[in-house]
């Protein structure tokens, strides 16, 4: 795979749809697949976003109660620095003013570039080509570079050729989606226009972050300010045989990356100076190159997945840990769904992807944590509790900002699941240094809060009154996916503090902690209370889960999904009705091994789980395929994959369910490969099925790279010294190992 | 009891509680006790409402789900037709431009008459005696009437007076009180302003209400209009020997009770143009004799407790029940506070006392459920359910407009308690008409909703998924007491299909209700779940409450009170703590007969109760009272009756607690009488204590008079036949019958 195309979608719903999947980002800056052009309609999404770059605006509660967070963070769309206007005899060339003869879309993944090709037809019967490429830089994490080639085919005069600086346009808001955000506020007040510099800084009017956006050209422009935009004007001949060909350059720097965003900025600039379009590409070139090295994954059988599967790890990559002063948003760089926040979908869904290939990656996200402990620690006493942190359900800075508690704070599994990603990351990387340094005072810290929050009835230890992943149940005791996750992050915790003493022995003072308040973990981790039904012979999603009444699913019309859109909470949390995996996520993460109950258990959760989240069927697809159930799970599989790219979920349009991208990841490798990391070895149970007759792909292992190849048989090869578990013997492996499949 | 008396309370916060306790209201229309010369600066509440008088505004969520309101109700503040000006050498009486040499209050209760005199002393060193009477009338229910005297003690000369209707005070709002919502939007457009009427006539801007608010005095002013305002001006002299005296009448119609309102505020104004003040206070002590008549309570031993719960009954009496058009909200026609709301605070705390004084006022009360049906019928389907009608948890016009559904929209007992209000009612009054026009369409429609929402396990029918009375415990399964009420509701609508079959065959038709319907609504109410605990001995408040933490209470400061301003909604959800009675409520309005279980629940329950709503100490003197356990019962009792007239709330400035002017009548009827309404009988069990040593009141019971009289014996007369159970024994009286007291 190397290319993705798309054509000839023009309707609206395909345009915003296509803004997504032709978005591009490099972790920093991120801008959707918009026309330079324009559309000639304000009905365009946003265009670019930089990683943790938000503004505050105040939230409102009908009823306002005692902790409910006051402000809400907003990803801020940046000031925009594309948009360009090319006008022929007075009248722009866009889709509102030309009838278009063709449009071609194509991702070039080895690139990170995507290139456009319209072709225009004027109310005067010229036709024109427009072939627009672009990329964000991988050689300067603030750039935006943008090359347009115009071809007349049969017209012969001048071309007025515009270049902005402005304002974005404001987002097509929908009254009736609590998943986005609807609001307009003037996110910005502005600090210097300037000709002279061909820039335009800005200050988030409450967040006071600022940035400098400046741009430029291969080409003489004259400009003018003209209200709070920067316009340049230039007129050039065009005919059949002299196309028009410019390149713009959009560097945007901010205070929240750098002191010195404006000497950073024209920095950038001055470099830019002496570097063409095709220069650039070279950087680009090398980068993709090495992240294919690493993160390709070649799929026999069935074309579709292999390439799917690869486009979706390219915009996760893509999508941030570059910098520990950002995360991962839900919609990663490419659109505004969700705010622009960061949730746990970062260490459950797709931090996994970054352990595995790019650990350094994956030490920025969790080191986000860390730098936002403060704020946890603030939060756990908002929420009555005098120790501990308590991660945000959902936030771009680091403090809580969920409006609605019972699907947001009261997730407190969050903190488990911090723990869950720092404890795979240390078991895949070995990565002492960090665990001492940073993770193991995460790891206790979010058990502290934990702890002070679990009730002891004299035999077990209960957790009342959370909600677990599954937002359709919210707010009961003893859900099963936190205690057992509370039950893992607890058992590791004292795991790793009596297997590396000395070394921790500074940070254990620095903590106050003691052995008494290890064994009372360890207590606790032995003790938690896990709901089971012998009865059904399965673990309940939750103290009272199974009392409920059941949704019939079959019975209910498919315009009425998602449920949450058209059901009243109250009648959701009356049923036995799942938005998403939840005991079953956490039957996945822990690789829990009795396939018996796990059999019972996916049989009773599967058929009354909507999927209304794109959080889900990724899940369900890893367990059929342990359950070697195989149609079933390449049936999830395949929608994993198809999730944005066929718009199944209706909202592509407000960016990439980036949480399925690394699901998708998280389908293939613990679903196909069978593989789960252990902190003694890696352990793989390789399939073929129908659909996939073989695969090649390579994961990082402390320290070596592991390459996986399956065709009639099994081959693992390593860069060094590494042991395997495969189909459940332990092996050490340094060179290469070849095996039958066992299926 | 006759007169209640405040002095020299000039404190703003004492002033704005005394507006409360000095309200007057009439059932329609109320206003509370601010000056009509204003205080000379803004922080007056407003002045004067109109029961079921109300606007829309928006509701905003920051996530806004299916099935949320999208509109509130708001209690609308009364264009202001009272205020007036009196001023000397160019300068305004009152409390910021004067001294107050002293300020006396007096509640005339034999009049349903307030009477204020101030003493003011002016920068010049001037002195008047301003006095107040102001009433609302029982003559007219649209109509003011105002008094004033103004006595010079050593000014001689002119004094200027001006007359006002304008736009009212905005209110004086809080960001931090959930229970209080912050918001001014206009509500008025204005219609006409007439100066040759001396009215204005407005429209709510979105309920589009009409309001024509005239003024007329016995003086002749000269009349401007100003803005929005129309303003009556008059300089009369003024000194030692010749007062001014002055009436002034305001009189409020609107399009919510008349269809002609305007010819009906003209026709009134005619008919004052020959009536006096002193006329007008004939028809009050004729209306409040009558009232006492019937509701007066003599109590021996403490004189606070017969003044106060005098006091409580009278302006229970003044909040509404006079139409069906209305109802009575949290504060009655007293404040702002709840936006006016009617809750269940009216079936469950206030009914009872119009049921066995003035069975009209309570069919009024049940009768505006009726008329609401439709719109309760649409929050069903809303809330998912396809049969039956669920009546709002806070409404003015019938619409759910509940914004945090955890403590409104779930608390699926308001449909039991309407029930057992109409039960009550039909018990006490034996109305079968009534019954059969309106009650039993009620009583099968709120059960079939409930019938849709409980769930069958094989064994038992379960409630998920709801809230009981406790607000600091929401969305849990089996609420004792909603399923007890349940059973209360499901059993009786069973038992009166059962006795009156003929009667309601026509209703039964059009309701098209079978014999099969009936048997499983018997089924439910004999398989309704109660959850009880065998270690303890007690009824469980909901399935998951005895698993959850205690809040110690008393380790929490004084000024944490109420909970729910200080601690987040999920810590409080976390924990055994109740907000107010609940388990013990069901106990109290069934009358509970198992006494070790009740005292056990009690020991329970009273210790983990922060009484944080009025609605709960009430419950708990009563219950005390049954166990005998009198001191602690009187010690609720009084702080009971003292509730706003002492501010123990401190929120008495929003408006009276009405629902506990209710339960102070319960807490003595209940509580200290031991009174028990029975379909075929009275039960009493009057009791003496060392504060109430002896007691007179009068109920009515199936249309007659019965009056129960304590001294050193109990002494019972009727005025026909009826039967009690007097100390266990069913007796029937018919004229006066006496027995010695069982302490």
């Amino acid at each position: 795979m190397e290319k993705l195309y798309r054509n000839n979608r023009l309707d609206k719903e395909e345009l915003l749809v296509d803004e997504t999947i032709f978005s591009i980002a490099n972790g920093y800056l991120g801008t959707r697949g918009t026309f330079i052009e324009g559309y000639g309609k304000v009905f365009e999404y946003n265009q670019t976003y930089l990683n943790g770059f938000y503004n505050y605006y105040d939230y409102f509660y009908e009823e306002n109660f005692s902790g409910f967070p006051q402000e809400g963070q907003k990803f801020v769309n940046l000031i925009d620095g594309q948009s360009m206007m090319f006008s022929i005899l007075g009248k722009p060339l866009n889709i509102n003013t030309c009838e278009v003869l063709s449009l071609e879309r194509v991702y070039d993944l080895k690139k990170g570039l995507t290139i456009r090709t319209i072709h225009y037809k004027t109310i005067d019967n010229y036709e024109f080509i427009l072939t627009e490429e672009k990329i964000v830089s991988r050689k300067f994490n603030e750039l935006i570079a943008i090359r347009v080639n115009i071809k007349s085919l049969n017209f012969d005069g001048d071309i007025k050729v515009n270049t902005f600086i402005k304002e974005s346009f404001k987002k097509d808001t929908s009254k009736i989606d609590p998943r986005i955000h609807n609001e307009s506020i003037n996110n910005y007040d502005y600090v210097e226009i300037s000709k002279e510099k061909r820039s335009i800084i800005v200050k988030t009017s409450r967040s006071n972050l600022y940035l400098n956006t400046s741009i430029s050209h291969d080409l003489d422009f004259k400009y003018e300010v003209n209200g709070n935009s920067l316009v340049g004007d230039l007129t050039v001949s065009i005919n059949p045989d002299n196309d028009l060909n410019i390149t713009k350059y959009i560097v945007h720097t901010s205070s929240l990356y750098s002191k010195n965003y404006n000497d950073l900025n024209t920095d950038i600039v001055n470099k830019l100076s002496n570097m063409s379009f095709s220069q650039l590409l070279i950087y680009q070139e090398k980068y993709y190159s090495d992240f294919w090295d690493i993160s390709y994954v070649r799929i026999e059988g069935n074309e579709t997945y292999e390439r799917l599967l690869n486009y979706n790890i390219f915009q996760l990559n893509n999508s941030g840990g570059e910098s520990s002063l950002h995360n991962i948003s839900a919609k990663g760089l490419s659109g505004e769904g969700y705010e622009g926040h960061y949730f746990w979908d970062t260490e459950i869904y797709m931090i996994p992807y970054f352990t595995l290939t790019n650990p350094k990656k994956a030490k920025n996200l969790l080191m986000y944590r860390y730098k936002t402990m403060d704020k946890a620690k603030k939060e756990a006493f908002n929420l009555g509790y005098s120790k501990g942190i308590k991660f945000p359900w959902r936030t771009i800075n680091g403090d809580e900002t969920s409006p609605y508690y019972p699907a947001g704070s009261a997730q407190f599994h969050i903190n488990s699941d911090v723990a869950y990603a720092i404890i795979k990351y240390y078991e895949a990387t070995n990565d002492i240094k960090f665990l001492v340094d940073y993770g193991f005072e995460m790891l206790i810290e979010t058990a502290r809060f934990l702890k002070e929050a679990v009730n002891y009835d004299g035999e077990f230890y209960h957790l009342n009154g959370v909600t677990g992943p599954d937002e359709y149940t919210t707010v009961v005791d003893d859900n099963y996916y936190t205690n057992q996750l509370l039950k893992y992050h607890f058992e590791n915790l004292v795991w790793i503090y009596e297997h590396n003493l000395s070394n921790l022995s500074e940070v254990l003072i620095k903590l106050k902690c003691t052995k008494e308040e290890m064994d009372e973990i360890l207590n606790i981790s032995k003790n938690i209370y896990l709901p089971f039904s012998k009865e059904l012979n399965i673990y309940a999603q939750d103290s009272s889960f199974l009392k409920k009444k059941k949704l019939d699913l079959k019975n209910i019309p498919e315009d009425k999904y998602p449920l949450l859109l058209n059901y009243h909470p109250l009648y959701l949390y009356k049923h036995q009705v799942l938005k998403q995996a939840d005991t079953m996520l956490s039957m996945t993460l822990l690789d829990f091994d009795d396939l018996e109950i796990l059999k019972d258990s996916f049989d009773y959760y599967e058929p009354i789980t909507t999927h209304d989240s794109s959080l889900s069927k990724c899940i369900y697809s890893i367990l059929a395929y342990k359950l070697k159930n195989y149609d079933l799970a390449c049936d999830y599989f395949k929608k994993v994959l198809e999730t944005d790219f066929l718009d199944t979920h209706k909202n592509t349009k407000h960016g990439l369910h980036v949480a399925n991208l690394g699901g998708s990841y998280l389908g293939f490798i613990y679903g196909v490969v069978g593989l789960r990391v252990r902190a003694n070895y890696l352990k793989i149970n390789p399939i073929v099925v129908s659909d996939i007759t073989g695969y090649e792909l390579n994961v990082m292992y402390h320290g070596q790279k592991v390459t996986i190849m399956v065709d009639d048989k099994l081959s693992v090869s390593s860069t060094g010294k590494v042991s395997l578990m495969i189909y459940g013997e332990l092996i050490e492996i340094n060179g290469t190992y070849q095996t039958a499949l066992q299926l």
